[in-house]
């Protein structure tokens, strides 16, 4: 099985949506990453810093998946980072209204002893200094480098996070961050551009429009499943990358139709995750469920035209 | 070859976009919908009325096409509708700065001779009254009927624009009228409200993000052609309703298949529109241009996921 290593921050998150309030959940950017990740064939290991007023329990689960958390530092002087946000009715904006560090800002990473060579990395949200430091202490490079990061750092720590830009291979963005790095509004345009400075892959989310990648081999467009109840959009980008890496991983291949069906995978795991507040959803999500809507989805996207029109 | 009855305006628009302006440009929605609808085989006629001031060698330039545009009445008193709007940045907002509703306030619909018994109608954005008006005038009941409204008529004439969609079989909104028209937001919820009150199929247009059609045969999502730039997002629906219904016309069949075939034609027809301002990129389209583009388009949705991943 092929190794995915994955560096993020284990947090508590608290939001209110058009459909409630959450109350202060179990969340960041690794714990969803390694929830998705984990629904495939594929060996899943964190690098991350918990408080410790973090639940135990939580963490515990996580091994009953396979998922490895033996290097996760427990911090026993610090919180959990902590976020809080407020989700508008079009959910596709949101506004942060507490952050606080907390461990993170005391966060050396470790790197799993099973996963100083991963085939995969999936550098999460945090400092590009951190996701610098993590790509040097790795043994070699891993074959798929993919960056999840936001406005937060193109903003403050622009150059540094050029040079984490420079060495990856996907990198997943929203379209206002697209812009934001690139000067370019079209996504099209903004893609064209990142192409240019390291990733062979540019996956722009469009929230509940779904995704759109981009790379020299083509551009693929994969509309959201569509759904009934989004009740909370956090967690959705990185429950894409984890499905999104893990079927990659289970399928061990780069062919432009196994990153087509990644995206796929990805754009249905997070249609799950935004369905309930918190990792909620995702927690109950297996292969069964996800089979059926991916069914269901293809169902929806599939047209006959080619075989007429196109001669 | 099946008749298309085209019902919409002849108008004069003026746009700003942040690709520049537009001068007045002949346009309204009968323009818009024959010059898509006559791309495909069919037959094409058209119900509207024009002023005095529109230029009449683009009208005649219809006859070239093979469009009927013999019950097109020309105003000797007034000057044609005319429309000036603004666009932002963000293309899938505007506002309109004037409208002049000039010839179309005198306006009682005539039917092509040829056309009393269509095989389709188009009811383009035009005044409820008006278009049951059409309905009544016309011999026996058109096989597909297929209405484009808007947030005006919604507002100002709720209870007429009930009694016209309760006689379509498909509707075509952007995602604020089906709100409008509802009260639900997602538009899961919009549309399967809209199919208990008289259509069949609801296509609920997501400007640059494409367009999701619902039936109770199923639900399936188009994404739009990502396009490097969009000029003027004006005729798009109009283009998309047109491109639509010529494609269900050449093949005629209804068959869920050839209703996804026809919102790819669709949403593809429009994707020239926007390239340019007014009708000048939709005027140079032909057969082989929209192939073309088609064929790109089954490449950036096509994915061969199905085949391994659901057993």
């Amino acid at each position: 099985m092929k190794k995915i290593l994955i560096a993020g921050t284990i947090a508590f998150d608290e939001v209110t949506t058009p459909f409630g309030y959450s109350g202060k959940m179990p969340g960041g950017s690794a714990v969803y990453l390694a929830l998705s990740a984990s629904l495939f064939e594929a060996r899943v290991g964190i690098i991350s810093v918990a408080g410790y007023d973090f639940p135990r329990h939580f963490l515990e689960s996580f091994k009953r998946r396979g998922i490895d958390i033996s290097a996760v530092e427990i911090s026993d002087r610090y919180k959990s980072f902590y976020w809080k946000g407020l989700y508008y009715e079009n959910m596709n904006r949101r506004d942060t209204l507490v952050t606080r560090v907390n461990a993170l800002a005391h966060f050396r990473p470790r790197i799993p002893e099973a996963f100083t060579s991963p085939d995969f990395l999936i550098l999460g949200n945090l400092h590009p200094a951190v996701q610098l430091e993590i790509l040097n202490a790795l043994n070699g490079r891993p074959r798929l480098i993919l960056l999840d990061t936001m406005n937060y750092w193109m903003e403050t720590t622009p150059e540094l996070l050029r040079k984490v830009i420079q060495k990856i291979d996907v990198l997943l963005v929203n379209e206002e961050e697209a812009r934001l790095l690139t000067g370019r509004y079209a996504p099209v345009h903004a893609a064209a551009k990142i192409l240019k400075t390291g990733p062979r892959y540019v996956i722009i989310k469009q929230g509940e429009y779904g995704s759109v990648m981009f790379s020299n081999e083509g551009v693929f467009y994969a509309p959201a499943y569509p759904l009934e109840t989004v009740k909370d959009p956090t967690g959705a980008g990185d429950s894409f990358a984890g499905g999104f890496t893990g079927h990659l991983a289970e399928y061990d291949s780069f062919g432009w139709n196994e990153m087509k069906n990644a995206v796929v995978c990805g754009s249905n795991v997070a249609s799950f995750t935004v369905e309930d507040f918190g990792t909620r959803s995702l927690e109950k999500l297996n292969r069964k469920l996800l089979r059926e809507r991916v069914g269901e989805y293809v169902k929806m996207t599939a047209f006959p035209l080619q075989k007429k029109f196109i001669s």
